[in-house]
């Protein structure tokens, strides 16, 4: 029998394609499994390329978002990437995949969203396409770039370094949860977690602050929950990691959802995903200065823990004190039925 | 009532887009409505950027194409966009779109389709992802580079220039009729064709003999059939053009698989699409030049026309002698019900 896409899941299928691929040819400076590819065209900075696909039903759904989210979220998810390199955003191309019954007035609330979160950062869409497929799709490609000094790629971490993450984690899924269960929670939190999910922002302007302040080891963007991330550092960079529980940005307001939803609010940070927070890596001494750097930008900057050799893996300190290994846990949304 | 896609067909949705998008920003030279953006970034050449979506049972069936056609075709096509503007392709990236019952062997096929075509322009697939989706799907995104002085965009013709053509017209239809409708044609005649439509060759090869030849006014791809391209270029060069039918490049076994379906080999040639030759225009004197600059690729240039002005609009002078108003008769994939 052969195997089945849901049988292998997504990690399984990016390293199979990753050596069929083969060697990344002149110029590629980083191929495939970082947040963005890296080519070097000679000049002082890097191009940086990304793309990302959102389909109804499985990334958003039309019965409870508005075409503006799902614009405002597709470009935040797809520009994230770029600041997850360090860089800068630049451009971007935008293809539709549309039913032909598709209603031409929700394009236009479609590309609003694009609009809004792409003109923020002074992003502009340059082309696409549009063709016609089953359900709504948006495949989205931005390109960026990145000062060769400042690249900070997934492999860039190193033992001692500590590792901290901007703003607070797991109030998307919250987020996701309050609608989805109809939680009664206070409408100020409620609404707060709402804006995290439906319509979030990309990191651009801190990775510029945290870049230009200090030297940033590796980074990633907290698409697929913090669990994930720091194992896709751990791997890449060949460290492991330890995290301490106690030390997780959680707001008060994510608590008191989790509780209303009767989960437990670290598994909302630890697996929840698509906060679209950047977790890094620096010297523990550039701690204080990355935080003051980031300052301008409102966003808070915590240490959740440090970068241990290799063989240690990838562990968390929970509130025994004890340390533990830490699952992968993240949402593979190739098998998951979510 | 609300619009539906299926009643603005894809050329009102690409103006309602473009005209929301708004104008573009510093360092783009090129935007929505060529093959490719144009991107400047300071240096010699241009930044080229283009994507293209291919969706099972749209753009392809996985009854009839075998998964390594698909990827073939996929990449080529995409990769057409980057030649239609003059350039080198680089490096690109591909999102998967698969249901999760799709077979993963059926992935290892597709994947040597995307490298047979990558692998022989030396592009690299530097990234990309995969999402859950109905159907399979394919998004590529390609980058390349062109010379500054080499562009040529759409809107690059000028009156008094001849309209030529690269290789054959018709043919890639052809190759769709013989197996949807399992036409009696000679072997020879069915293999051509059949290659033509299942398994693309993008024209970069050409595309950089003819621009490192002679100054290229306008150049475009034929993806949605001749007519349909030369509509393109009058509009955005604001000129008009003149075709000649009996100039068209039909090959005889075209010919032949268009009486045995019992169509008009000419509609082939000007409606058929998919052919990914290169439409350009150039000075009539040029035409020498720009063929023996072709000779080392094998293929050969045909005049089919000369650029007129625009309020001749686009005409096609028929056997008669008579020239007529051409009709645009492109494939609007969107409206299309085939």
């Amino acid at each position: 029998m052969s195997d089945l896409i849901r049988e292998i899941g997504e990690r399984g299928l990016i390293e199979r394609l990753r050596s069929r691929v083969g060697e990344p040819g002149e110029g590629v400076v980083v191929g495939i499994g970082d947040d963005a590819a890296v080519i070097d065209e000679g000049g002082a900075d890097y191009l940086l390329l990304t793309d990302d696909a959102f389909i109804d039903q499985i990334h958003f759904d039309l019965s409870t978002w508005t075409p503006t989210q799902v614009g405002i979220k597709a470009m935040a998810a797809t520009l994230s990437d770029i600041a997850a390199m360090g860089g800068r955003a630049k451009a971007c191309l935008v293809s539709l995949l549309l039913p032909p019954s598709f209603e031409v007035g929700h394009l236009d609330g479609l590309y609003d969203g694009l609009m809004t979160t792409a003109g923020r950062f002074g992003v502009t869409i340059v082309g696409g396409n549009i063709v016609r497929a089953p359900r709504l799709g948006l495949c989205l490609t931005a390109t960026g770039s990145v000062d060769k000094t400042r690249l900070c790629p997934r492999s860039g971490a190193t033992v001692g370094e500590i590792l901290a993450v901007t703003g607070d984690l797991g109030r998307s899924e919250a987020g996701r949860l309050v609608v989805a269960r109809s939680l009664a929670v206070d409408e100020a939190t409620a609404h707060s977690a709402r804006q995290k999910h439906f319509e979030p922002v990309p990191r651009l302007e801190e990775a510029a602050l945290l870049v230009g302040a200090v030297k940033v080891g590796a980074m990633i963007d907290i698409s697929d929950g913090l669990a994930s991330e720091v194992h896709h550092i751990a791997r890449e960079s060949k460290v492991g990691a330890r995290l301490d529980v106690g030390a997780l940005p959680i707001l008060e307001g994510t608590r008191r959802v989790a509780r209303a939803a009767g989960v437990d609010p670290v598994s909302l940070a630890l697996g929840g995903g698509e906060d679209f927070e950047l977790l890094l890596t620096l010297p523990p001494e550039m701690l204080g200065t990355a935080g003051r750097a980031l300052e301008p930008s409102g966003t808070t900057l915590t240490a959740i823990g440090e970068v241990t050799s290799q063989d240690e893996g990838v562990r968390l300190i929970g509130e025994d004190g004890v340390a533990r290994p830490l699952d992968v846990a993240g949402w593979d949304h190739l098998r998951s039925d979510s």
